[in-house]
């Protein structure tokens, strides 16, 4: 039986007493360790049925009821970076009942998220904002003259986004009282970094390390952990080119207080130092180390499985990103220009193979989507081909070296946009519908969505001879291969289906899917629909615009403006085309978690949807 | 005279002996030292003459005359980072003739631009991307086996953009033959960092920052300017965030090393310097002071006006950006939950005055758009009214935060969005023209664009109550006061002047005159056009859309797809509208430096040019 897991009679038997954090505080230590183990069964038996991020959260069991047990949230503000940690804070928050209802529609989201709990601070999603997000909280506070806490929990691999390093060199700066709370579970962004590493374990144990202020000399030295062998310590500091800024001594540098290491298993030990770090006056970091998949054996005896940065974190690649990552092999065995490059996302963009078999043609720059965009355009400046493999949601950090590295001077880089569309039960933050609007006002771009694995292959065979800023975006779904596959041309669509006077406009096979089952229920209804592929979205195919007669429908996961429909819409108008063009988008407004399938119904956009949606339009057309 | 200017019987006698940097690797140190004084004074006439960027150009021309002995461009890669530091570069890379057309219509860009010369390796224009870029083309050198240098020159506020951190952490990682010159101007991001920068001198000093490999520790103490007094070394390390880094043995420690600091003006010095660098296997940042406005008397006795990051770079601030400033001032005097924050813009956006009078309601944060964005975004979750007062092009970096941490949550951030659509002769990298695209596709934003500085005031005082995402955008010209002023309500267009059936819808002061003139040029040719001010691009205003007839004329300063016009056109097509509805916005392309009327000439959108449009169009729509 592994750690995390009771006998049944004991199951729950502490957590049920938890109403609310105000619970935990009076805890012996024995009735702590109960509940952390019932919290960490709870989140197994949840992810296992739900999915949704096991190892991060089962890292931070001890360390969530610590901070609770030094701080008062909601008065105090704790701020998870990502938010996709705290599960454990949920539970313990009054969402123990419902946690079952994870990643569910309608259910407990799996991020931070406040419209769920004042305890939920902030929403979150993407990495590295947590410490900008405190900071703007502690200096509102100093200014109304507020006393409360805010921690902010960031993990090593976040830490590494260049705008962490940007709140770090103001938090430096700003003398106010701002608890940051390294959650170090050794990550491994990078390898091949031993020699520094070993210079790094140097560093930590230097006079320079340890020589802080004396309040703050003191206040290590009362704490337990320092005594242990220096090896253990040492054994952190491994693997991780970030973690050199930990050690560096470059949070003393920068005006940040360095307290640690703690053993971040350890609620007592975690609580003192909280309780701690609430005593000082200007910023602290607290340098924790937790482990990963803490107390789920199976984590602990196959740690590969839950090795890499946000593994899991999307549950594993896709038919879409394992076809991409194969095809990219094949390409780059015949050009060796060819390289690809991801952030920190080598599993769920499919390149695991690839990384393996072109070692030296594979680069993974950490949670740095900004520095990746502009590496490839500085590597296709001087002949080469990149490849940036990142998920659509991901790559908004990028726009502007998107716009300026590589639009403006029309660089073979081709980005492979994952995860495009709806993604289902990461919700709000992660969906990728923003990327069709913000890519299409780019000058210099092609954007072209795969409806199937065939045309995937085919666009990427084109890619290889085009020369230019290219856009390939596809789903975390694959419907299947449809059975129409024209030749690749910039602008130039498919008819799937040949329509009279109605067709759908849609892109991607969800969307075409849906486009195909709404057919043939109006075709039950003696209405005959044709369907168009518009796989490229930029340009689009302009002849075959004017061609159409009567109403079409642009079907797009999309919100309405900015999308092919209004790029249509204007072409239609300016050459006053006789047409009558229909939206179906996704609403103006941010999309909740759930299944797709769940989603696409409650927008009115399932094949049912659509149809009556359609049919509504047609009947009113006709009534004009 | 200053040192800068030269007896006009001397003027350009050593100029004229460069066709090209081979022809600067033979001169003496007494030439060389006539051809920087010549190249200064070229620099000097021609700024006065054209405006552009003068004390960080003043400050490199020893440091490019350097560069271009030790390295052989166009084989060997200089990347300036941002791109407003390489006149020198320009002039001496067969451009000096042409020199007087800097950031003319037509001339020579005021940044760096490959297709204006071989010898640029590279596009820039936004802050940061140096590292990247470099990184790129040396991983590619390194995969053919090619064999050349790539030099990044990056100045120390770059160095505080987070991108820079995200290259310098793969930097460290690569092992592959980068040449960092870091270009330290002492340019100030952060004041009152006194206590901090004393403990950086003390690093700076101490053994572990000297001490580094053998090899470089010998080629550290072959220098000259080992020996020379301390205090002169540590003059420089004050004043600056940054700089923590580098004197916190944060370089050695990523792996890259860390030589300096260099004489910026002793071109010898660093002649050697560079030279040394090149036979270093791995990474390698070397540290150069320069002095910002070296060799102009004016700069080096009012260096006030040359503080600043970025000073100068826009030529001032605008009457918008003055009375956004001035109007900030009185809203904080009312409601002290009013804070304003800066990405070190604060002279160009106006802000002088309020940091002044709201010393603790300040925040420059140094060029760190994404920081900027979600620190507001904290400050706001806790009831706080924060505007981020900033140029539309460099908000481009923030696109992820603002949707993530601004728009999901609504919180009543309000963007202050300066410098929106075309900008001059900044050109490419610096037009706000894409704003009003990745805006408007997202949820819960409300988008103004105020005519004048009447409407500016009233849109500023609608915010004070808004308590949502607010984007305020202005433009860099202001073209007086407009006869009508209607209510602020979000969602409501006003009518500037009625028309029948031809009306033309724009926004923004630049636009509604343009509209206005070619108004009057219409009805002298019997044709009765009315204007509409779209004030509010998002939500737009679809009950006077409603009753809109004929032909409309959409004029707006974006491209082509997710602008105004395709959100309008997608209305009135879903409905059905008896409208016909016409584009007049920007090409679907960058567009190059020039006055802002030249550009609008050049792209038809002169009031002639959209005369000539519309009554070609109208002809058009008659005929059929």
């Amino acid at each position: 039986m592994s750690r995390g897991l009771l006998p049944s009679s004991q199951k729950s038997s502490m957590l049920e007493k938890i109403a609310s954090p105000k619970d935990i505080k009076n805890l012996t230590t024995e009735e702590l360790g109960q509940l952390a183990a019932e919290i960490r069964q709870k989140i197994i038996q949840t992810v296992e049925k739900n999915g949704g991020h096991l190892s991060s959260n089962l890292g931070t069991v001890e360390l969530i009821l610590a901070l609770h047990r030094a701080f008062d949230a909601p008065k105090d503000k704790l701020i998870f970076d990502v938010g996709h940690q705290c599960y454990a804070h949920k539970i313990i928050t009054g969402r123990a009942e419902r946690f079952d209802t994870l990643r569910q529609f309608g259910g407990i989201s799996g991020f931070s998220d406040p419209s769920e709990s004042e305890y939920d601070a902030i929403y979150a999603g993407h990495s590295s904002t947590s410490l900008s997000q405190a900071l703007g909280m502690c200096r509102a506070r100093d200014l109304k003259g507020e006393k409360y806490h805010v921690v902010a929990v960031i993990g090593d691999g976040a830490l590494s986004g260049g705008m962490a390093f940007e709140a770090l060199n103001d938090i430096g700066n700003s003398d106010t009282r701002l608890i940051i709370v390294l959650n170090d579970n050794e990550m491994s962004i990078s390898k091949n970094v031993g020699g520094v590493s070993r210079h790094l374990c140097r560093l930590r144990l230097s006079r320079s390390y340890i020589n802080i202020k004396k309040g703050l000399r003191r206040f290590i030295f009362a704490l337990p952990l320092v005594g242990k062998p220096i090896r253990k310590i040492c054994e952190f500091f491994k693997r991780q080119a970030v973690k050199l800024v930990i050690a560096g001594n470059i949070f003393d540098s920068l005006g940040v207080k360095y307290v640690g290491a703690f053993d971040g298993h350890n609620i007592c030990e975690l609580t003192r130092a909280f309780e701690r770090a609430k005593q000082l006056d200007g910023p602290v970091l607290l340098h924790i180390l937790t482990k990963k998949g803490k107390g789920y054996t199976p984590a602990e005896e196959s740690p590969d499985i839950y090795h890499g940065i946000r593994k899991g974190f999307k549950n594993g690649n896709t038919a879409f990103s394992a076809r991409a990552g194969d095809k990219l092999c094949e390409l780059a065995e015949q050009d060796d220009r060819i390289v690809a490059v991801t952030a920190a996302m080598k599993e769920g963009t499919g390149l695991v193979r690839f990384s393996e078999r072109f070692t030296k043609r594979f680069f993974d720059v950490g949670i740095c989507e900004q520095h990746a965009v502009t590496m490839c355009a500085g590597m296709a400046a001087v002949g080469f081909k990149p490849y940036f493999c990142v998920y659509s949601t991901f790559l908004q950090r990028a726009f502007d070296q998107i716009s300026n590295d590589v639009c403006l001077p029309g660089l073979p880089v081709t980005l492979l946009v994952d995860r495009a569309g709806l993604v289902g039960r990461d919700g709000e933050t992660h969906h990728g519908i923003f990327d069709v609007p913000y890519l299409s006002c780019l000058p210099n771009i092609t954007i072209y969505t795969p409806k199937d694995l065939a045309d995937l292959e085919a666009i990427l065979d084109f890619s290889k001879g085009f020369g230019r800023p290219l856009a390939v975006r596809y789903e975390n779904e694959y419907f299947g291969e449809f059975d129409v596959h024209g030749e690749i041309i910039p602008g130039k669509w498919e008819v799937l289906s040949e329509g009279a006077e109605v067709n759908i406009i849609a892109y991607g096979g969800r969307m075409l899917n849906v486009a195909k089952k709404a057919m043939e229920i109006l075709k039950e209804k003696g209405l005959d629909i044709g369907i168009i592929n518009a796989a490229f979205i930029k340009p689009f195919d302009t002849g075959l615009l004017e061609n159409l007669k009567g109403a079409c429908f642009v079907l797009e996961q999309c919100p309405p403006s900015g999308g092919l429909y209004g790029a249509l819409c204007g072409y239609a108008c300016e050459r006053g085309l006789p047409l009558r063009i229909y939206l179906l988008s996704l609403p103006d407004s941010y999309i909740t978690f759930g299944s797709c399938e769940q989603l696409l119904e409650s927008l009115g956009l399932s094949a049912e949807g659509v149809a009556k949606r359609i049919l509504s339009k047609l009947v009113k057309d006709n009534g004009k």
